[in-house]
């Protein structure tokens, strides 16, 4: 694992690594911002899952979060949204292939020989970065619009694994929407049974009515401008209602779909966090 | 002139807007953000020039200036950095041509046609911005590298015309390093008298005993990659201090040229405006 880049910010340091992931079978590079508390003990880890066409670059320079981990002690890992290079599939698309890799284990090729970026990012990443920075047993996971799907995919499949949850703009149904329908459809398959597990709405209808509920935060702007097409918030605050499940949803009033949306409010689900992971 | 775009942004709104330049005579682009309070009222103006390379994006994107801005009230207008499309005269370098303006007015061939920065910055765009917008006739100036060279330039020049000024990383001395000789040998030609008047260190060393001095405040970071090849502060130091002249210079360790460095304190530059500005 080499460091490729290093730089301080707000008292710690953003840096970004590269590895080889014998999950994804290519190298593969993430941010990590490590709050200055991190020098004198163990923080725990907010996982951020970055939407369609991002790399690990732009979370970790756009959404201004360092200065809310620095705040809070809490490290910030921030990995890429699929495999990459050029042994890997990809697809002549924005919403497809590399930058597309929706956080699922893929079963059809030719994506299923790299496109595992669900066990990535539950199981390989965070052992990784267990073993090479002072953190915490104490994880929490976030993500925006295709990762804010991922963030509450990964939570809700594994109970226990994540103190506490949070999404921007997320595709909350997937196997409802264009986006899900382009990308499940092509690593899953047609049959659209199998895509169920991959989709927030489906897991928390179809979750125990004895299980754990872990609660959502999820904030979403009410002119972005995939709101109605690909987003529905309200199919997420339906599955919430019937399975009883806790939802904190906040519309918020002339925010879009960018990275300013994030900025405006990385501060309050890091605090969000920060009070889960301490508990 | 044309709105290209807008972000609802920490209350306010993060835009970027295009027009004709007659100064530049070319299309330009300029990022502004307007606090929440500019709805309300008028606003006082900070304008940042940004460095080699940038466009009017990298700052609205990365600095995270908007957060401050909300809270102090403060309209924060960031242009390109230099003329720019295709009859505009270019040339195969990051530190010449196009995104490379020096914010100074070019006298020689080909450049004298566009590159004309400075006037674009001190006239052309104050007054359109005053004309479009809620402000007040308070402004303050800032910028990153070749933009602190910029701030440090406009503000030594026009007394009184700004409440005050502040730099990240500036280039101080334009006349003893390699990116102004370039610069400046190729906008002003090879008599390095007319360079004197671009040179942050040579406008203070000249200025008049009994001359408005205000006060400059730079950050610094220890680890600059560019420090000691082009940046050279102590030069800054001398200069003020054989004049006379009040310099806050903060050295700050660990810190590189990037961004990270900009996010880590420009909420102390904005403090530090805001009260100049309100004075």
């Amino acid at each position: 694992m080499q460091r490729i880049e290093s730089h301080a910010c707000f008292g710690g340091t953003q840096e970004v690594w590269q590895h080889r992931s014998g999950v994804l079978g290519c190298e593969m590079r993430y941010g990590i911002y490590l709050p200055p508390q991190a020098a004198r003990g163990d923080c725990p880890v907010l996982y951020w899952l970055s939407g369609l066409t991002c790399s690990e670059q732009n979370f970790i320079t756009k959404a201004g979060a360092q200065r809310y981990a620095a705040e809070h002690g809490v490290i910030i890992v921030a990995p890429d949204t699929s495999p990459r290079g050029e042994g890997v599939a990809d697809a002549d698309s924005y919403d497809l292939g590399q930058g597309a890799g929706f956080y699922l284990n893929a079963t059809q090729s030719p994506w299923a020989a790299h496109y595992r970026m669900y066990d990535y990012v539950v199981e390989e990443l965070p052992a990784l970065v267990d073993a090479h920075f002072p953190t915490t047993t104490a994880r929490a996971v976030s993500g925006h619009s295709m990762g804010g799907h991922g963030a509450l995919v990964v939570a809700l499949r594994n109970p226990g694994r994540y103190r506490s949850v949070s999404a921007f703009s997320p595709i909350v149904a997937p196997t409802r929407v264009p986006w899900g329908h382009k990308a499940f459809g092509a690593y899953l398959g047609l049959d659209a049974e199998s895509w169920r597990e991959w989709d927030a709405c489906e897991l928390i209808i179809g979750s125990q009515p004895g299980a754990e509920k872990l609660s959502l935060l999820v904030d979403q702007g009410e002119d972005d401008e995939f709101l109605d097409s690909q987003l529905q918030p309200t199919r997420l605050q339906a599955a919430c209602e019937a399975a009883g499940h806790p939802l904190e949803l906040r519309m918020r009033a002339g925010h879009d779909h960018s990275y300013y949306f994030i900025a405006s409010f990385i501060g309050e689900h890091v605090a969000h966090h920060a009070a889960a992971l301490r508990g």
